[in-house]
């Protein structure tokens, strides 16, 4: 990932109705220092982020992006981003990312610096990894108790738990587990035993010839490549649902996926040790379709 | 909070023999950019923290924030700090601090720049705020779900429940969710109904003349204010104990605080509305032990 560009955000007030918001925009120097160390983002992870996906300079689901900021924004009593102004700065970080080929921005909304009267916000591009043995030989996972009930987020909202918030330190002890026990990523159970998502993406699993993902009941986020891949499969024919998925039904599925905005749609190809088929060919039109241009 | 240090440090491995780390560390302005936006501090919350109190220039208990400095790294998988690296960097911080008073001292361990070599490592050093009104008038309290059971931490390590992790998100909601209902702070309860911690204190119940607080079984930090009280009431006579502290137990504490190292001891003059007694006497005195100078 050698080539970045970066652009820190006046965040416009959300009713503001200015058609251009060219002037709160700064671009700046990655490799750089831009951040004060006050910052509540990196005191506290106290604030929010998007990561989406840039295929040939065309930013994927910036919408459902945008409110899912904009969700995330009201369950952590950050005030409303301003979409427009939001949507300005991916475009311009999509301008800046290679004309072809893959490419990451992120939005992130942090609280701002400590004692500081407003929040702070920054959107950077950078080339995404290359994926394609990921997408086609796929990966094992390994599933890990999240520690939560699958009831407790409707009754404790400052957990925070449908937010995508900056506090992601869990997650990725997560993944390193994952590695540790030899698997590439992991899947998180509720603790009452039912399928919830992977740390960065979620999952979808076909049973029974339906495709089936964890009700996001405010447990989990709503996956944007998940939406978008559901919606794909419902055009072609295929019965989607929303469930509140035992772990014991991971044995039932014929083939399984975790869907996310970069990687993409990555088959699995072991749960927990046991091996699972990858239908190949769905894989790679699941992942032709993801790298179609979205909105 | 007018007045503040900061000093970036360069961390060094945790077997350098060296006895003086001046070159490693570099004094910034705090106001200025110090932090590029690929921080996984600030991206992720991916990192470690402590606070510590400072009076007139002495910091306080500055070994015991180390050591869980120290076991927060290994419960996050972060390369071990080097203590006496940090021991000087504080030093350095209190002498920036003002001659009287009180002030906070914060070191923040960080994962590092996405895709860098090392972690990267700051402290900083402001004047504390004034919480003679809050030790004196004492604080209105509500009870929280943290949403995992007492028993958790033990078998899902990857929710990194005992390490003092960036990632407080959820802390910073759970004291905005006790402001919306009229309290001051919260005090964290198990999914199962046992008493944990308040989200930047621990709390410390006094039940028919004995101090007890819940045991640092993994799920909650080991306070350092806490300990040095409690070592403080041992060595006047009193009894002290740490427990599995279910949430009814609340209603026979006669007293309670909630102690940490900047606003040190609290006293709760409500839980959920219903009002408790404050100790005046005991409370000033717990606060003249913590205001002296203590290693």
């Amino acid at each position: 990932m050698a080539w970045r560009f970066a652009l820190v955000i006046d965040p416009a007030a959300a009713g503001d109705a200015r058609t251009d918001f060219g002037d709160t925009f700064t671009p700046i120097d990655v490799a750089a220092p831009a951040l004060s160390v006050g910052e509540m983002s990196t005191q506290r992870g106290d604030g929010i982020f998007e990561s989406i996906g840039v295929v040939d300079r065309h930013a994927q689901e910036v919408g459902p992006h945008l409110d899912r900021l904009a969700h995330s924004a009201r369950l952590c009593d950050l005030p409303a981003p301003h979409l427009e102004q939001w949507r300005q700065a991916v475009a311009i970080a999509a301008e800046h990312c290679p004309p072809e080929g893959e490419a990451v921005i992120k939005l992130i909304l942090s609280r701002g610096v400590e004692h500081g009267p407003t929040p702070t916000a920054w959107v950077t591009a950078a080339e995404a990894p290359d994926n394609s043995a990921v997408r086609d030989r796929g990966i094992r996972v390994v599933t890990l108790d999240r520690g939560y009930g699958i009831d407790t987020p409707a009754r404790a909202p400052w957990l925070l738990l449908g937010a995508k918030t900056l506090s992601y330190a869990v997650n990725m002890a997560a993944i390193r587990e994952a590695k540790r026990r030899g698997a590439d990523d992991a899947v998180f159970i509720s603790s009452d035993g039912f399928v919830l998502e992977a740390p960065t993406a979620s999952l979808i699993l076909r049973i029974d010839g339906r495709f089936v993902t964890p009700a996001p009941n405010g447990g989990i986020l709503h996956g944007t490549t998940q939406l978008s891949l559901f919606a794909h499969l419902e055009e072609g024919g295929s019965e989607t649902a929303y469930e509140t998925i035992p772990v014991t039904d991971l044995e039932k599925a014929d083939a399984a996926w975790l869907v996310s905005s970069v990687r993409l749609a990555a088959p699995i190809r072991a749960v927990d040790g046991r091996e699972l088929a990858v239908d190949a060919e769905l894989t790679a039109s699941f992942n032709r379709y993801l790298l179609t241009p979205r909105d």
